[in-house]
C-alpha cells in the first residue's frame, strides 16, 4: 500500500537487488566501516508499541555507531496510546491518530521505525498490517518494520545473514513450528520464511495441522524461492523435515482458528510437546545449525540440550541485527557506503 | 513563587522583551542556526509525571542539534513515586520527596524540566502547581515546565510562532472549547489564551457555561493584551465568535465544578456535541487556520474535514515546538544564539 | 561465583588496592578530568529490574562526559520479562533467559550494568544474588551491579568517597537503622558496612534486635575492617552508638525472619518508631554528618530538621555517584585516567 521505495514494511516489497544490496552492505558495515560517521547529523525515531530488547539496543548503537542518534519511543509507557484507523469517531482509549504522531514525529527525524504485533483477534485485520500501513502513509519520511503482524524484516535479514555467514551454499532449511504456553503471531515464521526463499535455500515449512502460515506470504515466499533458484514445501511430517536440513529455524506461533479465543489457543500449542526441538531431533539433520529469533522460552521451544550446544547460533543472529540495521538504516537515509 | 529568572513555569512570567526575546530565538533556530553546538557539553534533564511524544522528543531532538544531550525519566516508568508537600510524614505511596529528586538531578545536569498534570479534584491546589514549584526551589539550575496543571509554556510559545508565520499580523483569535470523552486539564487553553494576549492579537475565549478558565490566568491574560495592544474576551457564543476569525484554536476542558467527580466531568464535557469543530463551524470565519495542541480525537473535537484540510496547521505547530524548544534551552543556559 | 576480575558484582570482591584504585580515580575524575573523551566510543548497557533516579542518571552523564554512550534498558517497561534460573521449563511469566538476553547485549556494548532487588521471601535464596551471577555468566563483557539483593557497590563507593571529603580521618561510623512503611532489602547497608570496613573507620552498626544483617557480609566487614585498621561492631544501643560519631548513616530495612510475609514485615518496620533520626539524636554525635543513599521518606527515617540542616550531605553523597561511577566505567573498560 506505501509508495516510497525507501520505506521497509516487508520483505515481500524488496527485489532481488534491493534485498542483496542490503545483505552486501550489511556485511560491509559489519566491519570497520560500521563505525564512521556516515549519518552524521541524522535521526532515527522508533515507536514501539510492544517490548524490544535486541530490535531497540540494536537500533540504538547501530545509529550511534554512524553517528546518528536514535530516539526511543514507547506506546503505553510514557506515549499516548495510538488510533490508525480511518474515519473512525475516536472516543475510545485512543488518544491519539497515527495519522498525527507520524506525520509530528517525521517533521523531526530523518527516518521512523515502528513495532506493532498482530493482534490476534482477526486473521484478515492482521494480515493487512493497518497501523504500519497508515504510518508509512502518514510519515514523510521512511518508516521501517521493526516487527508487524505479517513480517518482521530485520530479523529475516540477520536470519539470512546469518545463513550466509555459518553454511553459505544453498541448502536445505526447516523453519519448524514449536510449541509455546500461549498463542504468538506469525511475524517471524513469515519473516524467516521469506529470507530463505529470498536467498534460494530448499525451504521446508513444518508445522502440525492447523497452524497454516499466511497464504499470501506463502505464495510471496514461492514466488521468490523461484525466482532465485531454490524451492518452498510446506509439510506436518517433522522428522521427514530434518532429514538432510542444514538449518533447523525454531519458531511457535498460534493457530488462526483460535484467534480471538485464547483459551483455545494456548491448548493447541501446548497440544504437540514433542515437536520442542531436542537433541534428538537435531541428531536427524546434516549436522544442522539451530536457529531462533529470541527471545526463545527453554524446555518448551528447545531444550536447553541443543540451545547450548555448538550448534547453536542464537546469539550470532541477534548480533548480527546491528550490522543489517546499520544498512536498513543507511538505504532510508539514502547513503551508500 | 520561584525567584531565579532563568525558571520558565508559566508565560505569565515572562515580561514583553523576553516574550519576544524566545520567539525571535526560535525563530533564527529555525535555520541552519538551529543546527551548531551552542549548547555543547550541556545537559537537559527532563521528569515526566505523565505521557509525552512531541515534548520529549522535540527537546531530545533540540539538545542533540545544538550539541547538548537529553536525559529523560519518567514517573513511574522505573522512576520514583515523589511526594512535593513540605513538613508531610512520607507514610503513603511516595518513596522520594521532589526536593531530594531535584536537588540531586541539578547536581547532573544544566537544565531540568517537569511535566505534571493537573489532578483534577481541587481547581485552588492545581492553581498552586505545587509540584512545579517545589521542584523550582529545590533544584540549583533552571527549571522548565513541560506542561503543569495552570500552563503549557512550551506550547503557547510554538503557536504564537505559528500564527507568526501564518498570519503575522494582530487578528482575530478564538480559543475554543471543544467536546470530549472525559475531563482534561485547562494548561493549554491558558497557555494559547496566554500567548495570543502576549502577541497582541484580539483574543476570544468560547465555551459553554461552566467551563470557566482560571480567574487569575484570565486577569493575567487580560493585562498582557492590554499592554500588547490587544483585547481579550470572553463568550458562551462560539458561532459569533468564529465569525471574522483568523485563527480557530481548538481545545478540549473539563468543568471545574466536577473535579472529583470524573463521571460527572465527563457528562460535562460530553453534553455539548454541536461545539466540535467542523466545516461549518470554519465557514463562518475569515479563511481561518486551525490549530490543536495534539494529541486530538478526530470526530470528537474537530471533524475529519477540518483536520485533513489545507487549513488545519496542527502539523506546523508540532514541528514549531523544535525550535521554541531550542530557544527556551539556550535561556536556561545562558547562551544567545 | 564470577571469575572475571573486571566484572563489579560486590565490594566483597574487591582487594585493598582495588579499592583504594577506584576511590582515588573517582576523585581525579570529579575534575576537569571527568569530562574528556577516556571511552569514546565505547557503549554501555544497563538493564534494570527496579525503578532508578539517581544510578540511570548518573551512568548517562558520566558515559557522557567521557565520551562514551549509555543505553537503558527496564524490564518490564518495554523489555521482556527475565528469566534467571539454570535447567527450568520456561512455561511462566518469563519470556526470556537472561542467558541469551546478556550474552546478545554483550555483543552489542562493552559493559553492562544489571539492577536486581532482593526478593524478600527467601534470604538464601536473596544471599546468592543468582541473577546477578546468572547474568555476568551469560555476559562476555564486565557485568557491574546497579544494585543486588545483598550489595549496591556503587552506593558504597559514593559514601565512602563522601567521607573522605568531609571527614577524612578515621572516625566513627554508625549504621544506624531507621523506620519505614514496609520492609525494605539489605543492599544498602551491606554497601555501607562494607565501604566504610573497606576504609578503616571504626564501623557500628546499630539496629533493633532481629534486624541482623547477612552473616556473611558481616564477616567479610569484619575482615576489611581488620586489614583496613578499623573495627567493626553490632549494638541494639543507638544511644551509645551515636556517642561521638562522626558520621550518621540512616537507612531502614527489613527483618529476615518476616520475610514472605509483608503484612508482618511492615508491622517489624513501624514498631520503632524512636529510631527515626531526629535532631535530638544527631545531638548526640560529635558533630557528625547525616547520610542517605535516596530516595529517603522524610518524618519517617529522618526528621526534616536533619535532612534539611547543614549536617546532611545526602545531595553530595548522590553527587558522587557520577565521580565514581565514571570510575567503575574506566576499570571496566580497561581504562586508566
Amino acid at each position: 500500500m506505501s509508495t516510497s521505495p525507501s520505506h521497509l514494511l516487508s520483505l515481500r516489497d524488496l527485489d532481488r537487488p534491493a534485498w542483496n544490496a542490503l545483505l552486501e552492505q550489511a556485511e560491509r558495515l559489519s566491519g570497520p566501516a560500521g563505525r564512521q560517521p556516515l549519518l552524521a547529523g541524522k535521526r532515527f525515531g522508533s515507536v514501539f508499541f510492544n517490548p524490544s530488547l535486541r530490535t531497540r539496543t540494536a537500533f540504538d548503537i547501530a545509529a550511534l555507531d554512524l553517528g546518528a542518534h536514535a530516539v526511543t519511543l514507547n506506546v503505553g509507557g510514557g506515549l499516548w496510546s495510538l488510533e490508525y484507523r480511518d474515519g473512525v469517531v475516536m472516543d475510545g482509549a485512543h488518544a491519539e491518530h497515527v495519522k498525527e504522531g507520524f506525520a509530528v514525529l517525521a517533521r523531526m527525524v530523518d527516518a521512523l521505525g515502528l513495532r506493532a504485533f498482530a493482534g490476534m483477534l482477526d486473521a484478515r485485520a492482521d494480515a493487512r498490517d493497518e497501523v504500519l500501513h497508515a504510518a508509512a502513509r502518514a510519515s514523510s519520511v521512511p518508516v521501517l518494520s521493526l516487527e508487524s503482524a505479517m513480517d518482521h524484516p530485520h530479523q529475516g535479514l540477520a536470519d539470512a545473514l546469518t545463513v550466509r555467514r555459518r553454511v553459505g551454499e544453498r541448502s536445505k532449511v526447516v523453519v519448524t513450528w514449536a510449541p509455546h504456553i500461549k498463542p504468538l503471531p506469525l511475524a517471524v515464521p513469515h519473516a524467516g520464511t521469506l529470507a530463505f526463499a529470498h536467498e534460494g535455500h530448499d525451504v521446508v515449512v513444518a508445522h502440525p495441522a492447523g497452524f497454516e502460515l499466511d497464504e499470501g506470504v506463502l505464495a510471496a515466499a514461492r514466488g521468490l524461492a523461484a525466482a532465485a533458484g531454490g524451492s518452498l514445501a510446506v509439510t506436518h511430517d517433522r522428522a521427514a523435515a530434518l532429514e538432510g536440513a542444514r538449518v533447523v529455524y525454531a519458531k511457535s506461533w498460534g493457530a488462526r482458528a483460535h484467534y480471538g479465543d485464547p483459551a483455545a489457543g494456548a491448548a493447541a500449542v501446548q497440544a504437540h510437546p514433542d515437536w520442542t526441538v531436542d537433541g534428538a531431533a537435531m541428531a536427524r539433520t546434516d549436522g544442522g545449525i539451530f536457529m531462533h529469533c529470541l527471545p526463545v522460552r527453554r524446555g518448551v521451544v528447545v531444550a536447553d540440550e541443543v540451545l547450548d550446544s555448538a550448534a547453536s547460533v542464537v546469539i550470532d543472529q541477534a548480533a548480527a541485527r546491528l550490522d543489517v540495521q546499520k544498512a536498513t538504516l543507511c538505504r532510508a537515509m539514502g547513503v551508500t557506503a
